[in-house]
């Protein structure tokens, strides 16, 4: 289960470990050189075996899944389970000693009234919240070093922040109007809506939460908090017909017009997981796919900037391990390269 | 270059309107110039806009679904429905005079035996089943002038006996071996199986059904029917990354070898929806996407012939609407091309 | 439910039916009730058939390709060719009594300097220019009754002005910021690029033109002309893993907040070819593939309008028909359901 | 450019980096443990970045191209070329000292008659032929061992010798009747056929080379070499709409019905990069992608062995890899897990 040795040897619990994020973190931990043990917890599909339900991982990953219940002890938590979960059962494996890492919203969103708002109501845990540490490592490393309960932010509002935060630091106050687009794995495996099928979903583009997505506010708040400023956010997703992979065109609406391809080199030039292109020059989503990297490009003429991230990836499953990484103490990279 | 306008003014019914056959129907239908009313039901979508359900239809079939039960007469009533749906339904309506096309499995297995093997237990209208004429045009054109009650092929069944039955006529005796693919919308779209989401199905393909298709016994029917041969027959399909679409590979493993491009030319040269190819070429799903054509090619070395249909065109509502002209008294064409 | 009959028995010529723009016009074209005859011309195909270049005209066209030089008389002649070739060939045409419809970019641009910047120097024929007729029929249909010369507008400037238009001319002066995105085939076949194969395009989602698309202009002169704005334009393309489609997502910046689903509604409710969504409803591509279709939807909170069409239908080859049904006395729907 | 600590530090040298399966070795060596130094070599990109050709090594693989005769020296060379060109340059490099893998088609065919015959003409070395050592490790493991020269397998050889050399050795002397399948990307980067434009292959799906493949001797030598049958062979590939993946479906024609499921254990249970399905279970290409695994499942009413493996993993990097493991004296699955 690991390539090179490592002096730790963590037992890590995967609950909601049959959907998309979850199949990811397995196929990542898996490789990962810290980890002795893992527990994939699935109620749905308890008692059969991961490679039934994630083919990909026939012949590395030879478990079966557990019940949630069963789950009792482990150095590291993951939830990827939908929203209202992990907010509900985090504070128990935390008293137990456990690391949570958390990928749904439970623990994003430190104004609990947006939270009750986009979430289905009032918070069961308010404590917890303001104990949860985000989990955008390149903007809030330091804080993740002492981290037990880490919240690992949405997709978009991981590519839309990367994409965002340095320029609006150095421009001040502004309104970023962003249209992002997903591959269908970001809508999840449960909900099943036909126009999720390939017989619908295959040759099709369209936007989706027009009026306003749940990220918005997650983004908002990472301006404030990394960026220093208040932002007015106009931002669209849509849905594109490949099944992963996530992409933010992002406009800068100011009065200033900087060198963002300056700014966005000294933000990232030094991030392992970064890559900045040459000015003019737009990232793909043949960058990133099936990994934690982020690819960042500008257009000066049409301030705007673009990110590439791999929905599940950095997206979710590949910045959650990044995090784990940093509050565990081991290397950043350790799994992820 | 324009279709030519009939007296004929026909109400139509699709009973299962909100499937993809059922949306293929009506697609087909709105075009049709002998129709002059469509009723689209679905009980599911009740009340609901066709546009909604089937967004390539907006603009052109400004319906709304109804209930099943408020069809009482038509003169033409079709079943896009699962199996076992038209078998108890068919009555009725035949007995208010209507000509019932099902494009469900109901109807096309003579041997009641074998039906109730493969679709759930004994039929539950025996005296129907006998006086049911079989849809493949091509090969059974003269039994479909006085239809009253008509038995679509199955999509599979119709590529492989378009392939095999000129063939199987002139070697006698045979084992046919097969290989098809069809599309994803081959599945339906009620079938939630996660399988079937673009996450899933793109960038995928695999064979399905490996121990035995239902439509074998279809096809086997066909060849003693219309070949006059006793077959053996090995047929395994597989499931593209495509929304839609059909391919057969069919090899004949026989004494003889025969010229298989000359014996496809021979029997479908005349034929208005079929295409025979030069020989050594194969067809593909881009000759007959959203058509009710068919195509064929052969490979003499490999005593291979290949058939391209799109599954729900020739193979399912295309072929249904061709049989329907015939039994109506319409130019075969009409609403086809 | 079928289309009447037109006395008129057109010869209509396709230079450039080798592509896929010009695989469309003959698509449309062979079963246009008006179009008696159809030569279809391709240099680099002459003589060889057509269904051999688009397999999906197989039974329905069995003509060849003739090369340029041997048109010499048509009613109509279009133009489906790169950018410099219609301009030098269009004079002759014009001269024998034919109406030109040019789907290339060379007759779009009133401004010369403009259009010599963006397509590779001076135009050879400025007389021609001033008596084009722009083709964005919706909002310039009077003057295309007695069009001999039309200028087929381009794809992505169909999409962002059919969205923006009405909205400019309720709101005066703004900037218009959008993110559009092309299904593959409007970067043409001949562009031997490998990121354009399946192997690279598949999968993968960028944006492209990141500095600025050569459509800016034509949009910005479209909407001074139609909606009697100065506008500023931020306009950035992406490239979508699908053969066709294309999708604008338009922001207005203004200081107005106007209802734009209404002003949707007033301007594109008795268009034959558009359709307004509800509010708040994003439009898709499967609403226009195939179609000459343009359906368009807005977000009242982001102050956007999506607008999607098919970019070889409504967006290049549909539109360009319809143009072509007004200038030529036909219904303007003909040939087009 | 290694994880775990190795001894060896070897330079190798790719030949080709440019293609598919150039980019699929770079990717692969960039993380192999014992590889120190890469030296990607492509005289159509020397000078250019690895990143610019090849995006999914942005962030693994910061090198350049540099022109093939900049390479005098390495302790592996792989041959990622079309046809003729290793039999012109091997011999060099094994004078040299280096191993050389070439996965091109040089050096497989041991009858030079037939090599002549499907790829263009007299082989320039014919004594390199004689020396070469077929690289499908699960049935040549021990020859490797010492091998210099190494003849890596076909795609669809090696899908198809996996699925049937067990079943041959068991069943004698027979027939074996083939359709494969595969991603786009088999096809090469350099082929710049329109029909491999996603604009023509997505949703498209055909066979090719109907008249007989290339890699059929090589799958007859096969089954004599390791099954020690004469077989005879009927196989039809097919293109699917998806950049990577292949999939074999085998049909066997013997008087004998053996238990394939339990033939197929016997043969790859103990295979470091081979799972065996339960019986009357198909694979997938989601097992298989970006791997260097190989699944096989049957059919036992059908007499039929399915194969899926990644045409550039097990069909031709991973396994080129594989096999230089074991030349080298690396862990066979160095760098592949």
């Amino acid at each position: 289960m690991s390539t090179s040795l490592s002096d730790s040897a963590l037992h890590v619990a995967v609950i909601g470990a049959g959907g998309y994020v979850g199949g990811e973190l397995l196929r990542i931990l898996a490789k990962h050189p810290a980890v002795a043990k893992i527990t994939a917890c699935s109620d749905s599909n308890a008692d059969g075996t991961i490679a039934a339900v994630h083919p990909n991982l026939t012949g590395s990953l030879e478990l079966k899944f557990v019940a949630v219940a069963e789950v009792t002890q482990a150095d590291v938590v993951f939830f990827a389970t939908p929203a209202r979960v992990a907010c509900t059962q985090a504070a128990k494996f935390l008293d137990a000693g456990s690391v949570v890492v958390d990928c749904s919203p439970d623990f994003r969103l430190q104004d609990l009234d947006t939270w009750a708002k986009w979430y289905g109501g009032e918070h069961p845990q308010p404590d917890l919240v303001t104990k949860a540490v985000y989990g955008l490592v390149e903007h809030n490393r330091d804080q993740l070093a002492d981290a037990k309960l880490i919240a690992a932010p949405g997709c978009y509002a991981t590519a839309i922040q990367l994409a965002s935060i340095p320029v609006a630091k150095a421009m001040g106050d502004l309104e970023i109007i962003v249209a992002a687009a997903s591959g269908t794995s970001g809508a999840g495996k449960k909900v099943a809506k036909s126009q999720l099928l390939l017989a619908e979903a295959g040759n099709n583009y369209s936007a989706y939460a027009v009026s306003g997505h749940r990220h918005g506010p997650e983004i908002l708040q990472g301006l404030a908090e990394y960026a220093g400023v208040t932002a007015k956010l106009r931002f669209i997703p849509h849905l594109l017909a490949v099944p992963r992979g996530m992409f933010a065109t992002v406009y800068f609406v100011a009065e200033k017009q900087l060198d963002l391809a300056d700014i966005l080199h000294q933000a990232y030039a030094a991030e392992v997981f970064g890559s900045v292109l040459a000015p003019e020059t737009s990232p793909q989503l043949s960058h990133v796919l099936n990994s934690n990297r982020f690819v960042v490009g500008s257009s000066q003429s049409q301030q705007a900037v673009m990110c590439a991230i791999d929905n599940l990836g950095k997206g979710a499953a590949g910045q959650a391990v990044q995090a784990m990484n940093i509050a565990c103490g081991c290397a950043e990279t350790a799994g992820l390269t």
